[in-house]
């Protein structure tokens, strides 16, 4: 049974595109331990982020192309669209740094993107095994739970910051730092429930 | 003529979704009338919220082992996740009286909790005609009505604030609080019109 | 070969709707531009929102009630909803003016509306000849491209900000008023998007 459209190019673009956000989360989290040449390195950031965009147009222009069923054709276009939200959050998260001009960001920041890496692996297994239909729902499951510890983490930092930050507009710019990463994990449980749809679908 | 999958626990489970909405509203109204015990309560906000997560995940993967036809499929899926957000933000407001430690929460905060309160219900009864494909309109129209009064509600709100809250922190803080509310009958409407758009297309 | 159902009146809406768009929007650049008569001029975006949402809505309902395909109808819905949404964030800027009592608007704020008036144009254009399935793309490229240059612009404006205005209070409104409308002009991307899948759909 194909739970995808015959052309393997499909495969190889979700996995071009899942490991682009790996790669976006793995460099995101390295500036956030340590934002030397900041500008330079959230520009390599923003350059991952359009070679995603690259890709996810080519899923797309293909899916658009191809003869398959309708509600595949949904699942597919909104797996590709959340897995590229993802690097858009990630992408946006190195920005704030740039244009807050944030030189010492809170560990706790580095924590979320390291959140981000691991769901972005967890998401490139899980459309690994897509194709054959192997042990996709445990990278699922794996993707909200730490989605979930994102959560909790971001909700005491917010509420510490609420505590002890003083200056409001420093109290903004770290606020919708932590929002922001915290909805690039979001989307990769977005992500993740479509995995799971496609896979329960054809049980 | 049925709308839904001949399987009834579909309604059944609609149905406990919004009966949890209803729950989790009037208890956040009844926290922001008087927040004592806020913790204690709050908790039970997020226990009522992880039992609606429950049952649209019931939902959804019965929806996806169904054999039905997608457009269908689609409406289904929408319903679910609508009002799931509906008990999501209502829970995130419960949460940021906690978080952000609002002790006293301006009345005009109860009064759009008492707004989600009315559209659950009114949710819950659209719901549960929808077998028998009854007057689901009406109750489609009455929370779009009460999404548009809380739209002017926390319109209004913030205006005030603005004019009148020269603290920047406590400002952020209630600013956010009504608009985590005011998300919450947006998302009470989209689920209205999902139930619209199911029932115009049996028409 | 026919993308929409075959009763015209499909295409006189879409019409319709991109041109309260385009009206929308340059009466808010208008406004942004000399905000004399502030009050009285809102109430005319206002005005044109709540016609699109009529216009909008009547889209909807014949959708509801036609006979075609599933996915088509997919893409048809979230047309005329991403088109409703590039008009409700014009609405929403528009009333920022008045709820945060902007009496004046900082240029840049009319430069980012001004892009919303020509994203606005191009997706009408863009409407217009999809009945006969015309140059529609490259009216898509131009909706993306000034999509990106409203991004470059709202970014640089809001670092300005956290540069320049020392009153959080203040700043807090002025990001918002950016961020509003930068929203829009996503939003009328993402309805170029839907015109690019429909388009591709059919080569």
């Amino acid at each position: 049974m194909r739970l995808l459209p015959r052309d393997e190019k499909f495969f190889e673009l979700f996995a071009e595109l899942s490991g682009y956000l790996t790669e976006g989360a793995k460099l995101l989290r390295s500036i956030l331990e340590d934002p030397r040449d900041l500008g330079m390195r959230v520009e390599q950031v923003q350059a991952i982020e359009h070679k995603a965009d690259r890709t996810t147009h080519a899923i797309i222009a293909k899916l658009n192309q191809s003869f398959i069923t309708p509600f595949d054709r949904e699942d597919i276009h909104r797996l590709a669209s959340s897995l590229d939200d993802v690097l858009d959050f990630t992408n946006a998260a190195a920005h704030r740094l740039v244009l807050y001009k944030i030189t010492q960001p809170p560990p706790v920041a580095a924590e979320l993107a390291g959140l981000i890496v691991l769901q972005s692996e967890e998401l490139a297994h899980g459309v690994s095994v897509l194709e054959k239909n192997g042990a996709v729902l445990k990278h699922c499951d794996e993707v909200n739970r730490l989605e979930d510890e994102a959560d909790h983490i971001s909700r005491r930092a917010i509420a510490l910051l609420f505590d002890t930050e003083k200056d409001p507009i420093q109290l903004i710019k770290f606020k919708e730092l932590y929002e922001v990463l915290e909805m690039a994990t979001d989307k990769a449980e977005d992500a993740a429930n479509v995995l799971e749809a496609i896979v329960l679908k054809s049980a």
